[in-house]
């Protein structure tokens, strides 16, 4: 089918191979001419025909200027998706607007990154039933190949909601994989740290794609000695324990595993001055100078 | 080779079954008659030539007496092996009253639950080069096919330390999804969260067999409305958060898994109790009654 | 000098109280008129000498209300004080309405609870340096007697957010006493916990006024027996950590405390369900039914 | 009464003088000549009239050797009492060793650190009935006048298990404060953050002595610049976690505090690299070199 690409980024860019090679014909805008199959979004719209489905993919601090910009050359039956990284509680006032002027809206959240082109991006959509049906030949495309690897989670929010969920969930198996590295690291027994982790992808419990991944990272750099600590994070983890918070759920490894990024960011820690300061006033503990 | 195997429940009675698939001469013994192939250790020593090698597989309360026993019906140039969850701190007296008689001693931790016979086992060996080296057949044939699955971690006691590890790692990791679980049923927004996590096995980052696991308990019951949250803990998880307090290693995530059991196995929290009363004090909140 | 109360429920009636017996002038106005000294917010007003000011003391759903409706009898040079437990964020968009008024705001975080008419209250108070200036003497009456008890801690807002820490800290200050008392009541050791948590009450590092509660608490009942451990969280928890994932403060104690309230309310977890059947699923341990 | 005092730095030699200036008589020893009273153990067993008391107030990892050279010294009926931050699983063993020579002891958990002197110790004392008695007018010279501040809190153990408590306690307490501190740090709102806590100290929920202490700090270096966060650990928080593993209790807040104090120390941490390397390898994000 026809589908118009806005943001033709490495993830963009990736996808519109991947829709390509399945014989979709995409028109990919981007405000990079080099990348761009059009001069405008005004020119997206008009080769595509109506009704129009336009995929949208840029960064999340641009999404709702990009489909303003949309709605103005789209019409009534048309739909516009967000697959960007975009707050669920965005998705609803945006689906309102459009909806006034008679444009659909579904969220897409994809998982996959710089893997999926090969692989197939994880497609979590959030959206009314008839708009998720027009773009099935699409998701078809994106997806991985079998039985897994699509969900139409609920209504416009819901394929955001679940992707932050997904990301919050991998926040706490990445810091579950990374704490037993540190603890075999440290220990004294354990002589062949990389190779207990490749030992681990096949046969245990403790399989993973994750897994897998660090497998590859140790086999660069056995003690990862060439990597700091620091760690950013992305919108979607604070979300989770937003939301975490706002629901009354108790989600004690997801917030530590964001919060362990909080302190990787710090060079010293307020928190531990005060207990320094405190330490010193009662005990007359030697405490360090910075 | 020849193998012998002492205790065969659900676990070892599996690892013969697939040894003997390999190939190997497997003489079993458990206090069981039904399941044993011998009447004794005695015998069990006897059918096999020496150098012998005895792999343990019993409950980990009988280990020591299982070992002790084995040790007066074997000899020089044996090797015991333990199989079973022991704590990594049991293993070097082990070896030590062991190689006292001249018999080696390896411990494996071995991973892969029901599914190992079919999937072959993930194994985590810690043991002197040679008497590794001697058994390699036998782990060749517990290991999954493939490069992965099996680990000379490091001397006596690193098998089971490595395996420890694992099983940290995996309170986390099955918390991880657990919490992720919680907040999408909390959610209003998502409408089909079986079908979420359904998805996510494929082109994700969370894929996983765990996941995989997950997957399948929710096509069976999708509210779990079947299970109670009453969760046991076995000895690893808590040895690992030891180690963590004795190597100062910071493991935010795979405490917090631990400690979530700890609750789920408590009616009423003492300490929960203490803050209502805090709250009644100073506060005048209404607290309630048990 | 002259104050307006509005609102005189235990908190405002209580404050009534205390800045009578300080010699204040304050004409309470509540809509139980039972507790009220005038009928309306209009009679109120015209009780009081311009400028006025006008002390805002209920339930926090209905403190925007109140503003707005004393905004409609006040007028140019008078200032509304919000003592209740509002939402800093809050504070600057109230302070704006008012001002187009030409009326002034200040918010102020009160700490204390029902012992505050006897010991004094907390105070913690935002606002221009101007309006602060003309308030001094209300708090001087409000506040403990001595050198402590009251902070200028900034501009508007900066009174409720400061009282949102000072909750957030109780959170975890509370909670540490808590896991205290029941790692006591589960040792087999100490046979006279609540004797211990009185001996701390003077000479100890860990002396302060929560425990002298707890203390008191335990006298009543001295394994707290009477209590539910099912406890309620106000907002200024959720806020405190809100407050720390946008600010990418690692909060893990005080985040912890208030999860294990929101843990306390729970029948069963949701998510330990989900690990109880992943254990089912790998290893076929045995699980409870609900 | 006449009291033997081995040990005689900063905490014994404070002892010594709130002994004394109390009317006891206080036989003190160390190895340190200038500080001692007497020449040897012998001479101070010499010194002091049978049925005797020594107490033993040494660094934890000299407590047995100076306990069992007393042993050599002291004789049937004589009590042993030891002030230091033992262990408390220490405790039995020693009993057990003085018991057979006809030896009581006594275990004592103190608090108060250098203010001790001027304010009393906070005493948490295990023992039998008989010999706590005895040792009664010491533990009322030490604690501080009034209700409060010594505790028997059951036999042999029961004190240092308490005092493990009571710093499991202060390590959470001081954790609330110091989140606290850096939250109210971060915040753009609060512009006078000690002039908050100073205001805490009177009239609010979270006045304690350490709040005390940390108004005391702050009035130094109110930025608490002059101070590194590296914070060391006693044995005493460790133990805590140690014993809620060994009896399920789940203790989130106060090892929270704990491993915060271990990621203090840490240059760079191990588990956040692992995370780094699994976002650079599913994701291409950027990560530092060290």
């Amino acid at each position: 089918m026809q589908l118009g690409l806005v943001g033709l980024g490495r993830m963009g860019g990736n996808m519109r191979e991947r829709l390509r090679a399945a014989g979709h014909d995409v028109v990919g805008y981007d405000r990079d001419a080099e990348l761009s199959d059009v001069a405008s979004l005004a020119e997206l719209a008009e080769k595509l025909d109506a009704p129009r489905a336009v995929w949208v993919m840029v960064p999340v601090a641009f999404t709702d200027a990009a489909i303003d910009d949309l709605a103005d050359v789209l019409g009534e039956g048309d739909i516009v998706i967000d697959g960007g990284n975009s707050r669920f509680s965005d998705d609803a006032p945006r689906a309102e607007r459009l909806h006034e002027r008679g444009i659909g809206y579904v969220d897409v959240g994809v998982s996959g990154g710089v893997w999926g082109r090969q692989n197939g991006y994880g497609l979590m959509v959030g959206g009314a039933r008839e708009h998720v049906d027009r773009l099935m030949p699409v998701f078809d495309a994106l997806k991985p190949e079998g039985d897994f690897g699509f969900v139409h989670a609920g209504p416009v929010g819901a394929g955001h909601y679940a992707k932050m969920v997904h990301n919050g969930i991998e926040y706490g198996l990445m810091h579950a994989y990374a704490e037993g590295f540190e603890l075999l690291t440290a220990s004294e027994l354990v002589t062949n740290v990389p190779g207990v982790f490749k030992s681990w992808r096949d046969g245990t419990v403790v399989r993973s794609w994750l897994l897998d991944l660090l497998d590859r990272a140790l086999d660069e750099d056995p003690e990862l000695a060439e990597l700091s600590g620091y760690t950013e994070d992305t919108g979607e983890g604070r979300w989770t324990v937003d939301e975490a918070v706002r629901l009354a759920v108790p989600l004690n490894v997801i917030t530590a595993s964001l919060f362990a990024r909080f302190q990787s960011r710090q060079d010293d820690s307020p928190a531990m001055k005060a207990v320094s300061a405190l330490r010193q006033q009662f005990g007359g503990h030697a405490v360090r100078k910075p």
